[in-house]
């Protein structure tokens, strides 16, 4: 009688009885352990290393016996040899059972480990991904039972790793046969798997075992800038993150001008269309040239984008979501072939675009849903995502509420006086002293702040070129607490403020930053159109979110997260002061980043995630803004900036704001709060 | 308490009891019975007429009780007044039961009803066709409770016509929110049924009641013609017939040939298939306008071609098939996009292409065997689709055996010194007198033989320009009958045969049929080469029929059908005495006209036959000729021409042969028969 030896596998506690010389890897898949493999055992593809765990396994309470595993064998050592094994180290399709034994399986030999960013954001996601590489061993043709090369290759795939119902795609079939015969029947197979029920297809063939990677792209197509992150879908990594601004930029700069281009220029949609895929074309050709990678290696993509980007970058005429009742075409998460949209990867990659909640809250808002996932939430927490269009969610476990709310592009930094888009050479933060009223800043590509010794060497080369969206807000706010500024957002006049920093400027003021027309330098200032930008931006913002809490029935909110590129750098004092976003502890104000990228990038590791958030997306309750008596009501009372008898306690406790009031009657231009 | 009443359906006799009031439309739904309708029972489409059968109901055993059906109402009176109704005639949507009655479903107003063709070959076949039209009223778009149009049209078609997990194309969404709005959210939408579990797909929208209807086209995709048949996918009729040249034909006229070019020149293999879909395109957009539709209401199309010219189309490189083992890229049928093969009909028309036997024996084959059923045969049936390569199927109930038999062009008046395709002018029949060994002939176009009066008249516009594929099959044939040919195939001198129509020609002799020179017509001959490439022909074709009848182990078959574009011409006592066939009595040789075609309009029009033809064709037992050495030894004996002491015993008795022998030792070529 054979003996029998008990085997445990770690992390995962699973354990079994298996007969001697049983290899490890055979033992794992008996089990269901995670143990990865290209090769299906042949030991050639080292995807399936494990280390022995001798010294843990007193704990389990089995006696450890020596040589548990069989010995050190060739394949091993060649491996070793050729590409390096750390120590300790085996191959778990090589090592044989010998004896009772613990293995340990290291998180990179296990398939569905968890994935954690180091460039991105940091995230923990499961690795899952649609694409997944296999290695077979094919039979050749037989003249007296004649079957396709293709239904043998099925066949190999079948019994090899037991997948079912394979189909392939056309695109493998004019290259199949001299792939098949050129490593002697021996191919790598990508092999697409749906989440939608929709059977395995194989994808893509190489010859013999494919040591190289696959490719997936999750973007967050925004109005004004479209982000990539290139991930290796054997990983999980993040292998390269690149961004351009929306070719579209020409056609409007927000949604609502975008929509009244296609409006009033018969085949504007179309132009914008073909402005927006060519756009995403060379983003992906640049994000592949600065990973050094073959572009065609790119196989599955997930995209998040606003309702309007949708339908522009789907083909479709945003005309319906410019009047009410702001129809969408379809609101459901489309899963398509990236030629569909002409975009240029692997001729069978797959696309996968989020679901939109409403025709104004998009599917870079259900993303955001997926990346911060209020519905999983104890605490009310409300998330902001702040860009050209705002994207507002408000919830916990409960339920959750969704809106969106038509800032502009003021806080990209755009409609700014000496606004830029977020770039070495801009402002990014800003002190300006209550006493003395002069300013101090950082610029982005420099850590020192503009009164510390060496920054003027240190952005030498960048230059001071302007102030970008945080900036434009710290500087407002410091203004404020400064008493440069009045609640209504009017800037005083040297004479009202005591600094020569504060000029005429037409009928109003204006605050000079920085100066730099000396050295041939730019001049930064802040203007009053600028401040009132950004007060209907910064309104929009706070209406949204007031008019979610009046329909959750709360007049607090337990965390707030600021979400977006933007959202990532803003400060919370300053966008508390400003009133950005309803008074918490600052503590409780958090940046989640791109969350809407990071969304996209969950939806492209993890394909469970995929059915998940479409079933969060069809819960979320929505609230179109638009028709909503109320949203009008917050707007006008939130366009102030607010003074020391507004309700922000918290902040009033820290940041005691000036009463001060600079409207002349005459040139003033900003709007009184109401009582 | 409502009262019930006894409704019985003809032709069905599915009956049930139903509720005074109840529409005879719901009625026939809930049954199960087989009552069309567009719009769904809104009195527009009038696809549900019906009639109430008073006058049989006694048969039944049921009373009939005057006014079992509700009056005559304004819609019917509407629709009649606007596109007409036969008298008696009601529409199922609009009568309602109101008293215990008999309705019979006309076969129009059946949505699986049987279809005939008169065009093309008459077939039997039952309409359920992949794409159906379907009308739906959808809800409009509520703000406060946003979702997409496409979300609420697949709603509309999921509970007004109980349609399951319902997806759409990509294609449809573009302009779906204008269809919607056009005709106050009424819409016909095309959907597209797939026959592999695959979810069904809306492919295309009308606004309104669409009163048109859709196409589909069957293909028999051949190495040297191609020929199409348009059907009406809502009526099975087909509707235009159109054929060409394979413009392949200038890389050669066999498929070996253009195996050879493929490999002689590369991207050879690219050239035809660009030029064979170019062909494709060509053709349907030809047979389009002949049917005067839009092209792109081509919806679905199947095709069936042999293995080179099926891999030619797909894009796939021939060169596996021109060497043992000769292995398909892939066997399976193949369901694929129409844009996918570059053929620019409906953008989301769907293609099927027939499942391959083997690597010698094509979709056409499977065609045929789909069409002739041999498999469904209780007599053993030899079927022979005769072309440029030739699919011969043997078999019964028990079980069916295939091959193919290079035969070439010959038969196609290819490599025939005087030949030519089958077109007006062209000799098809002819007579040789015994005694006189004067020729008469017809020629297509003309229904009188060369010696009846009117024949000269009648041909003078198309002349007499050469003689086709069944024209050289009966000269030969004929002039062996007529003594002029001894069984090696030599053509006899005017001194051995006694007729000046026997000229030398060359080293050989050489037969004239009709000379026109005089009047600056051509001078039609049947040479020696002539004879020996129709004898190689004919052996390739005949070896193959008595290979599969040794592995079936039978010596004579029941019944042989002829099929192909030639199959149907041919005369089966000449190709008898030609040898081409096993011998069987005259009356059991059937000609199938086009079988691949047919085969092809069935998978078409009835979708449920996809499945089960490529469940018949795993079956199917293949023979590879290629590495049979019977096939060698009986090709050698077959290409003699039988003379008397052959076993031709059924065909001797109707047609004495001569025993004569004209080989000289000289200049002779034919093989001599081996006993």
């Amino acid at each position: 009688m054979t003996q029998e030896h008990l085997v445990l596998f770690t992390p995962s506690g699973k354990r079994g009885h298996f007969e001697t010389g049983t290899p490890i890897l055979t033992a794992a898949r008996q089990l269901g352990v995670d143990l990865d493999s290209v090769c299906g055992g042949r030991g050639i593809c080292s995807k399936c290393q494990i280390t022995p765990g001798y010294g843990e396994f007193s704990k389990h309470g089995v006696t450890v016996a020596p040589g548990a595993l069989s010995g050190w064998n060739s394949v091993e050592q060649r491996y070793k040899d050729k590409r390096g094994l750390i120590d300790g180290r085996r191959l778990g399709c090589q090592a044989t059972v010998q004896g009772d034994i613990v293995i340990d399986v290291p998180p990179e030999s296990q398939v569905h480990k968890q994935v954690v960013r180091k460039r991105a954001e940091v995230l923990n996601i499961t690795l899952n991904p649609s694409t997944r590489l296999y290695y077979v061993e094919v039979e050749e043709p037989d003249m007296h039972n004649p079957s396709g090369d293709l239904e043998r290759l099925v066949h190999a795939l079948e019994t090899q790793w037991q997948l079912k119902n394979l189909q392939a795609d056309f695109n493998i079939l004019p290259q199949m046969q001299q792939i098949l015969r050129k490593d002697n029947w021996t191919v790598t197979c990508a092999v697409h798997h749906a989440d939608n029920g929709i059977d395995p297809q194989i994808v893509h063939l190489w010859p013999g075992l494919y040591e190289g990677t696959i490719y997936g792209i999750a973007v967050d197509l925004g109005s004004t800038t479209i982000a990539a992150h290139l991930c290796d879908l054997r990983t999980g990594d993040v292998v390269a993150s690149s961004g351009q601004m929306n070719p579209q930029i020409r056609f409007g700069e927000d949604l609502m001008s975008r929509v009244s281009y296609a409006m009033m220029n018969p085949g504007g949609d179309k132009e914008m269309t073909r402005a927006v895929r060519d756009g995403m074309d060379a983003l992906f050709t640049q994000i592949s040239a600065e990973a050094e990678i073959d572009k065609t290696l790119i196989m599955d993509a997930v995209f998040v984008c606003n309702p309007v980007m949708h339908h522009l970058f789907l083909g479709i005429d945003p005309f319906e979501l410019g009047q009410a009742p702001f129809a969408l075409a379809t609101s459901n998460a489309l899963r398509l072939f990236a030629h569909q949209l002409d975009i240029n990867i692997h001729p069978s990659a797959r696309v996968y675009i989020l679901p939109c909640i409403a025709g104004h809250v998009g599917a870079d808002a259900a993303a955001v849903a997926l990346s911060e996932a209020p519905d999983k939430s104890d605490d009310l927490v409300l998330v902001v995502d702040v860009g050209t269009n705002a994207e507002i969610l408000l919830g916990n476990k409960e339920k959750v509420l969704a809106c969106s709310s038509p800032t502009g592009p003021a806080f990209e930094g755009a409609q700014i006086t000496s606004g830029q888009r977020a770039a070495p050479g801009a402002i990014e933060k800003v002190e300006i002293d209550p006493l003395t009223k002069e300013p101090k800043f950082r610029v982005i590509g420099c850590e020192l702040w503009s009164d510390e010794n060496g920054f003027w060497d240190a952005v030498k080369d960048s230059g001071i070129t302007g102030i970008c969206g945080s900036g434009i807000i710290e500087a407002i706010a410091e203004m404020r607490m400064a008493g440069l500024l009045d609640p209504s957002g009017l800037i005083g006049s040297a004479e009202q403020t005591g600094t020569e920093r504060c000029v005429l400027d037409g009928r109003t003021n204006s605050y000079v930053m920085y100066d730099g027309s000396a050295t041939g330098g730019p001049k930064i200032t802040v203007t009053n159109p600028d401040i009132r930008a950004i007060q209907m931006a910064k309104a929009a913002l706070y209406s949204g979110a007031r008019l979610l809490m009046d329909k959750f029935g709360v007049d607090k909110v337990d965390r707030v997260v600021l979400a977006g590129a933007f959202g990532a750098h803003i400060s919370p004092k300053h966008a508390m002061v400003l009133g950005m976003i309803p008074d918490v502890p600052f503590e409780r104000v958090t940046s989640a980043g791109n969350a809407a990228g990071s969304g996209a990038r969950i939806a492209l590791i993890d394909t469970s995630q995929r059915n998940a958030i479409e079933q969060t997306v069809r819960k979320i309750e929505k609230i179109e803004t638009a028709i909503e008596p109320k949203f009008q009501e917050h707007f006008v009372n939130a366009s102030a900036i607010p003074n020391s008898s507004d309700s922000f306690s918290l902040l009033k406790a820290t940041v005691p704001l000036p009463d001060v009031n600079f409207n002349t009657g005459g040139g003033g231009t900003g709007r009184r709060r109401r009582r």
